[in-house]
């Protein structure tokens, strides 16, 4: 890997920053719905809400209890209270994030809200681990929030209307994934091995002209190809450096566009690829086709199960790359195309 | 005002952050409607576009092409090419941010999308001179827009319907604004006075019950009521600290409700304080009931007059602090209220 110079600069190659002192991830937490719980990671979660609804009325008034039960719940592991939390980074699917708004407004958190459709957790990241590394906050909660019949109202038809799904179509999770990050003199509670957050790559918007809002794998897939290339060139490392590069909701149709486009570039992560749209479900027994999506898919898998494997020491270093399709009711009546994001974070075991 | 700590930390008070090196404004840009062109401001944009669609199919393309233009315009008065600007940080009023998704994807600059409603040009340059000053970037643009138009479809009625608005409505700006903050080495081209980022209050979100989305001001003065006193109180500051304190889009309901909410605290701002909504339009004959409001209001009223007085030296500090209402069709069509944000960036004169 290349060194940074001696100017200490965070600025590296063209989108990426490595961070002098690197922030520290003091706790996550994640709450998923039932059918996520059935899924291959249920076990992994911090908690299972059985009720689509969550006790609520409406589905973006249950993906709002679901992202406070999130937030509780990191506050409760890392043994905080919110108002140990400087500013919180938060956003969802919804048109003007009213899971957020009407989420985290009682936790009294100053907030940022961000919306970069599925890759938020990795912007919410990205500007927590920005806002304690400069120095600007010591804690910071980045969470995010999706629920598949919201998102599917939002995006496509109401659940009552019974459409078919073609097998390009993902699976919106229900679930919210929350982290806090702090600074690393901040030692977690149960001096557990610290996992930090190295470095970031931010994404550009990157549009190739598909219009399929039902195959968001394929839209997603070249944002996750650039960003992750530029990483690998402002890094000037190779696939091997990283245990397991880990993307958001490609799926099935979007993982092998993925690895194909890094192909062609003399990259091979075959080996070490994996994606949390493909983890959360089991794809034989579920009927969730191209496999899982959303703010809260990456969101939980992280906080569930990849932050454990490096607790674990599994793995040691890890690219999570949460990927966005940047389209709206709108823009897909009015004939647009659905471009992507994707943004990088490195996650390393101290 | 009270100063740093002998630790040098930036971090004052609750909410707010001190820079140690505070960023500068390199350029500024700004596109407006017709409507606006014909208001008090008018010769003080940088460009008017007469078209409502201009030259586009929809009002959505249409607001993505004034984004486009206003950071085209931003980068050719600072003679920077895109590929000088490391990171964008922008947002609208719309769904999934789709006029920023198609404005300003063809720049290729790495992005952050953030959503905060009206107070999105606060939260852009909230995290820009967050970036710029914590060494991450060395130059960034926050741009923000919104559209009459776009606007009554996303939250209220087609125009084609023709319903009344009672005089508690405001009227969204059509039009975008566009700053690029760097690092104060990096003196503006003309070697007019520089104009830097001296701080920044991040705002909570704050939701007195109100429930009436043709009545924002009203909904939105409690959250820039907040914003403001704390950013009184973390600096340990008077009102009179400020030769402005310049909302964004209260429009005539809110400013008064800010004035009296802020007077039970002690705390008299009626002498200095302004709201770009109020000046954006003339309210005697645009018949634009409680004023201007929307992402494009502030941004613009900053870009084409505030950074302008502040040049001159008519003010030497300004606290500038766009608001935002955070509704949707689907929360307002659920009952639920309108709870608001609003976020504090302190602009001084060097």
């Amino acid at each position: 890997m290349q060194q940074q110079d001696n100017n200490q600069t965070k600025m590296v190659g063209k989108q990426s920053i490595l961070f002098l002192k690197p922030p520290c991830i003091l706790s996550a937490a994640s709450i998923a719905g039932k059918k996520e719980g059935e899924g291959p990671l249920g076990s992994l979660f911090d908690m299972i809400e059985e009720d689509p609804l969550a006790g609520k009325k409406t589905w973006e008034e249950a993906e709002s209890e679901l992202m406070k039960r999130a937030a509780q719940k990191a506050l409760e592991k890392s043994g905080l209270a919110s108002m140990d939390i400087r500013y919180l980074i938060g956003g969802d699917l919804l048109g003007q994030l009213i899971a957020t708004s009407f989420g985290i407004g009682e936790l009294e958190i100053p907030m940022l809200g961000i919306y970069g459709a599925c890759s938020t957790m990795g912007e919410a990241i990205t500007i927590g681990s920005i806002l304690v590394e400069g120095g600007f906050a010591d804690r910071v909660m980045a969470i995010t929030s999706s629920h598949f019949a919201g998102a599917e109202k939002q995006f496509r038809f109401p659940l009552d209307y019974g459409n078919q799904r073609p097998y390009s179509a993902s699976w919106t999770v229900t679930g919210s994934g929350a982290v806090i990050i702090g600074d690393q003199s901040l030692t977690p509670k149960d001096n557990q091995a610290q996992i930090v957050i190295k470095g970031v790559t931010i994404g550009k918007i990157v549009d190739y002209g598909l219009k399929d809002s039902m195959n968001m794998g394929a839209a997603m897939a070249p944002a996750a190809f650039e960003t992750i290339k530029q990483n690998f060139e402002d890094l000037g490392v190779e696939p091997s450096y990283y245990d397991k590069i880990i993307t958001g909701d490609l799926g099935y149709v979007g993982k092998n566009i993925l690895i194909d486009l890094l192909k062609e570039k003399n990259y091979d992560i075959s080996g070490n690829h994996m994606d949390c749209g493909i983890e959360i479900f089991d794809k034989d027994n579920q009927d969730t086709h191209a496999g899982g999506s959303g703010c809260g898919c990456s969101a939980i898998t992280l906080a569930g199960y990849i932050l454990k494997q490096l607790r674990e020491g599994t793995w040691k270093r890890v690219l999570f790359i949460p990927t966005g399709a940047l389209l709206s009711q709108v823009s897909f009546n009015e004939g647009n195309s659905v471009p992507g994001i994707a943004h990088a974070v490195i996650l390393e075991r101290s």
